[in-house]
């Protein structure tokens, strides 16, 4: 075991688009566990959208990361000293705030669960599809979209572990689930692998028009986590008494505060929600953590029986985790973001 | 009886404002019910913000009004005439649709429901509080905005016969009620008869300043029948996990179809939603209609024993019913606006 933590705090805050130089690599002493407490070893660290707010100053539903401080996330780690019964060296834990470092320390009454390798799950999907973003889908759909069986629903950044799940779980429901992604390989996999009833990339010039032609009972449901021109395109395509679960924004995350240019058609927004009695609320996965037992139990069963399946796409070294977050704004992964720790 | 149907036919769809020239009285014959239906005789007729909406073109939750066709609106009205073994001449009923005339002919089974007169509730109200209006009231507070005890509540155009029964329920739930009304009339009876636990005008200079003034927690539940300036200001002072019941936007119904000025707050907004988890939900009364028996039965306890008051204003004649819904749209009236006809 290294005497060396290595950790990337926030050296500065980005204006728009995040880069290498709003990161800083920094080496710090092994820290020690006190009473009740355990030194954990980050073997995953999951990077997602909701860091961009992060490394904001300004209200949100988390405080921001402090200049200087460590770069937040979940991570997937190993116990490697244990002050606490019931956790023994080599055991893996879900760490809700493991952080972009190669160790922590937590309380062990903070950690979400323990996870058993032996169950038939891989450890790495609790930081995705059986984890917060497969929870935010499940969550979301459960609560606020409730699709009924031959109804439409659209959602975007489709190939991504919140998006994908979504997919799954509206086709588990014989709804018909409309994908959005960003290029071919992506599509194809919403289309041949998961099973999306349609599949657009956002990138052509006529989105609008195919989402349209995809559509041609109207949208019951928009799952929202883009923004953008793709609420945009979903905005004239809504039905009467359609459920819009607000989950995320990511096509905003690199310009807030800034207004774009008018007209403004936040009356018109306002007119449109009465008008057809529409149902817009947003939320965050922990908003619904009485459900969390349930999503553990079912999703458990979908995995191990292969009705749900997921994609990861996985990149080596922390110090890589920068670079990476910067693609994941930008659409360049493919699946749920994962850094493998050395 | 006169043999005579005078009527008031929309002669026009209006730019903006309506104008007089918008609309054109007649005479009729007077129209002969078939089998099953009732010669009704028009003693109340309602005026609400809604019709503003079945002049223009375009979508919206009902179809417009045609030109050349009489204006509709529900009526309190009496039966002359009857061809339906269940009512007979004298009888009062409230007829969904009997329109801007002196008389109409309605299916015995479509109307909404026989009145007693001695039950204690004025006719009147079943075209105001005991009626559409209030049940509004009662059903996005029910299904949508459900404030909690000690929660705060801000509802505009308040002396309205809505607005004035969201404060009063409000009250009855020991939720503090912010009243905002235009005039220092208004204001006062809000205060000092139903109860506001504060009241704003919203034609003051500092209206906003006053709004945050009186909202010290933040707003829980905002209910939303204007629009414009006031849902501006309430914005910022919305609380995490507020409700917005949206039953109007009377602020914007004269200029329907024209965006305003810039910047476009409409991302802003969407990303507020998220961060903040609140629900919007727009909504008509006839959504609700299976809580519709569950309201009577309530509101017509509370109105007997006094519980909760209305207002009403009342025309004289339906000639002045043009001028009437033209003063609605500027906030002319107090109270509920009907029309009384000769």
């Amino acid at each position: 075991m290294s005497q060396i933590n290595t950790r990337i705090v926030l050296a500065s805050r980005p204006h728009g688009e995040p880069t290498a130089e709003n990161f800083r690599v920094e080496q710090a002493p092994l820290p020690v566990p006190g009473p009740g407490q355990v030194l954990l070893r980050n073997r995953w660290l999951s990077l997602d959208p909701y860091m961009r707010g992060r490394m904001d100053e300004g209200p949100s539903y988390s405080p921001p990361v402090a200049i200087g401080a460590v770069m937040e996330g979940r991570t997937v780690a190993e116990v490697v000293e244990s002050n606490h019964t019931g956790l023994a060296d080599g055991d893996l834990v879900l760490a809700p705030a493991g952080g972009w470092q190669s160790y922590t320390v937590a309380d062990a009454s903070a950690l979400d669960r323990k996870l058993d390798p032996a169950a038939g799950v891989a450890p790495s999907t609790a930081l995705g599809v059986y984890g917060m973003p497969g929870f935010t889908a499940y969550a979301g759909l459960h609560e606020i979209g409730r699709p009924r069986a031959g109804e439409t629903l659209v959602v975007a950044a489709a190939s991504g572990p919140v998006g994908a799940t979504v997919v799954q779980l509206a086709k588990m429901q014989d709804v018909r689930a409309v994908a959005i992604a960003g290029g071919q390989e992506k599509c194809r996999y919403l289309r041949e692998e998961l099973g999306a009833d349609a599949v657009i990339d956002h990138r052509a010039d006529d989105f609008a028009e195919q989402l349209r032609a995809a559509v041609p009972d109207g949208i019951d449901v928009y799952f929202e986590n883009v923004g953008g021109k793709v609420f945009d395109a979903v905005l004239p395509l809504l039905n009467d008494f359609a459920r819009i679960p607000v989950c995320g924004t990511i096509a905003t995350y690199n310009r807030r505060g800034e207004l774009p240019p008018g007209p403004d058609r936040l009356p018109a927004l306002m007119n449109q929600i009465l008008r057809q009695r529409l149902t817009v609320r947003g939320f965050i996965q922990r908003d619904f953590i009485k459900l969390y037992p349930q999503f553990l139990r079912e999703m458990g069963e979908w995995l191990r029986a292969g009705r749900i399946r997921y994609r990861e796409d996985v990149v080596e070294g922390l110090q890589n985790a920068p670079q990476a977050l910067i693609g994941l704004l930008q659409g360049r992964n493919f699946g749920k973001l994962l850094v493998k720790l050395d």
